[in-house]
């Protein structure tokens, strides 16, 4: 498959620009973005880990962006596709990098840091700013990279086609006489294969193991009769994708399982024809928990109903009560109902869907009818 | 080779005993240790990564140990050799982990965090402890755990053995003809084959990339008359190892590639000698400085002399001038000065050494004499 066509200078400056207003709408004086999906969503810069050497974006509504990196990785920040759109700084083993940072936060001001900032570099900001109140990004800024543009849901389209392919493959394998982590393992080549360059999970649930939605795949060897979950994932291109649908080992299905199914198709269905502008994310979750309470399984639907979704495969914006913020055009997430009916069996249906102008858009499109794996 | 004898639970709580006492000496009210290595040091345990998930061991000199764990991962923490040392508690997704910390820190105490610590969680901790002060470990207690024991010693000096060996075999290797690239695979393999679990680095700097001390490996294909730096290491068993010589490809060495590769042989057996308890750590450079300096390639050697070693392959305690903490017995670190001509080529020699009770062992002994490959 091809690679997707890069994103452009102007898209990093878009999205600069678009987090400082974001910013300002929340009452925020800046952001401070360290490595990690903030950093790669404004800038294409992704170093190899977070350290102990300061890196940092500092974004301000009235300074152009500064990336300030240390000497040694300048070379691999200025290859970033985004680089360009700020001014980058460096500074030498040795010496402060946060004195390059200070001029630009203004005594007690209040910021946005990422979440994953180390302590150190935290510590360092707060004694050089007096006054300075920081925020974690999650609490303050939680939709920074919610809303999707064009060319991002392109990218999260293909993942999905990718998972989908991988679903299809995955039904043609054998399970009985097989254990649940040699499924786990010919789901994460199938993902591979179809171009996937990480794999998050790849959850094999049978039987009673799929009762729990924290089971990933172990040794139990599967049989006639088993309910299996299958809920797999991971990153390509830089996008995620995180499907489940859950399958069942022979023809002979008991009628509790199939009537479960069932519930669990319809209480997804629901949700997604729920889902357009405007309406609030609880409200997603709400539709989907009705649909599974009226069929008397409320109890047994232990988790939230979905997840955003994009350089990483959970990030806000969640589908759960208590969530008031509403959807925006371009926003993406799964809707994932499940019932766990504990020692017994548990079904899950996921699908990644992303809001349009009216409604929404399926990035998973597999059939959600009960299939049967021999 | 049989794995070492395990640590046991005494030591562990040794250790948190001792890190207490340290942190009271430096003035601090106790430490919150993040995941990372001072939590294995002080635990066991290592989680898979460190993420938005609270965990946390709180040591105080008033109080037990305290390790706070995610409910999803309290078994995993509970498996830790460590933890019966320590009192677990956890939190579900959905509370407030900071909760069970906030009675452990007093208002206005002065606390050291790991280095490492996510923004998220020391914000939160900033918000629930008033009037509390941070500082970073790195800075408040940098040699936490510079001081090994006697079954540390002895991991890192089998890591070094390992690393002995893999640069014997790596002589028999052709090197003209090949890429540095090719070397840097050959060593990889080689310390994976003596046990190495992980690689952390495999430079291979041939001709005029020697001459750039953070060179790592390239596509540049050697040739007869090459000086090449060759610096690997990385953990075994959980321990360091970090080597370094320079080899020669073909028997014809020019006088001054063997007059440099003399100097810094002296530099570094000189700086070996000097190491004995009570002698500051920037003195170990100092010596080391001086031999290549009265040589006349004082300009050409341009990093610290070298850097602590444990459960990392860089940490304190640092041997770089202005580090007037002292050498005790049990501290590990590197000796390995270099000379470096711009454009043509660098020589570095490098052993790990252990302070003893009056003077210093090598933990790598393989001879420094200058030799050839083919």
């Amino acid at each position: 498959m091809p690679s997707p066509t890069p994103f452009t200078l102007e898209d990093f400056a878009h999205r600069m620009r678009r987090a400082v207003e974001a910013a300002s709408r929340e009452g925020l004086d800046g952001l401070v973005v360290t490595p990690g999906p903030d950093l790669v969503h404004l800038t294409g810069y992704q170093p190899t880990a977070a350290t102990e050497r300061f890196t940092g974006l500092v974004l301000t509504p009235e300074t152009d962006p500064l990336l300030v990196v240390p000497a040694l990785e300048r070379p691999d920040a200025e290859a970033a596709p985004g680089a360009a759109a700020a001014h980058i700084t460096d500074w030498t083993d040795g010496r402060d990098p946060y004195a390059a940072v200070a001029p630009r936060l203004r005594p007690h001001g209040r910021y946005g840091i990422s979440d994953g900032a180390w302590a150190l570099h935290l510590l360092a900001l707060q004694a050089v700013v007096p006054g300075s109140a920081f925020t974690a990004l999650s609490e303050s800024l939680p939709m920074l990279r919610a809303v999707k543009g064009a060319d991002e849901l392109e990218r999260l389209a293909a993942a999905g086609a990718a998972a989908d392919e991988t679903y299809r493959r995955i039904l043609d394998v054998p399970f009985a006489g097989r254990r649940e982590t040699d499924i786990a393992a010919d789901l994460a080549a199938l993902l591979r294969e179809y171009g996937h360059s990480q794999v998050d999970f790849t959850v094999v649930g049978s039987g009673p193991n799929g009762a729990s939605p924290h089971h990933e795949a172990g040794e139990r060897v599967m049989a006639e009769g088993d309910m299996v979950v299958l809920d797999f994932g991971g990153l390509k291109d830089g996008y995620g994708s995180d499907t489940t649908r859950t399958v069942h080992v022979g023809e002979d299905v008991a009628p509790e399982a199939r009537e479960v199914h069932e519930v669990v198709r319809r209480a997804q269905q629901a949700a997604f024809e729920a889902v357009r502008p405007g309406v609030a994310c609880q409200e997603i979750d709400r539709v989907a928990r009705a649909v599974i309470t009226e069929a008397g399984y409320g109890e047994f639907f232990i988790h939230r109903t979905g997840h955003g979704i994009g350089l990483t495969t959970h990030e806000p914006p969640y589908m759960v009560e208590g969530e008031q913020r509403e959807l925006v055009p371009g926003m993406c997430f799964s809707i994932e109902p499940g019932i766990y009916l504990p020692g017994r069996f548990g079904v899950r249906i996921e699908d990644i869907v992303t809001v349009t102008e009216d409604g929404a858009r399926r990035l998973n499109n597999t059939p959600h009818e009960l299939r049967t794996v021999s």
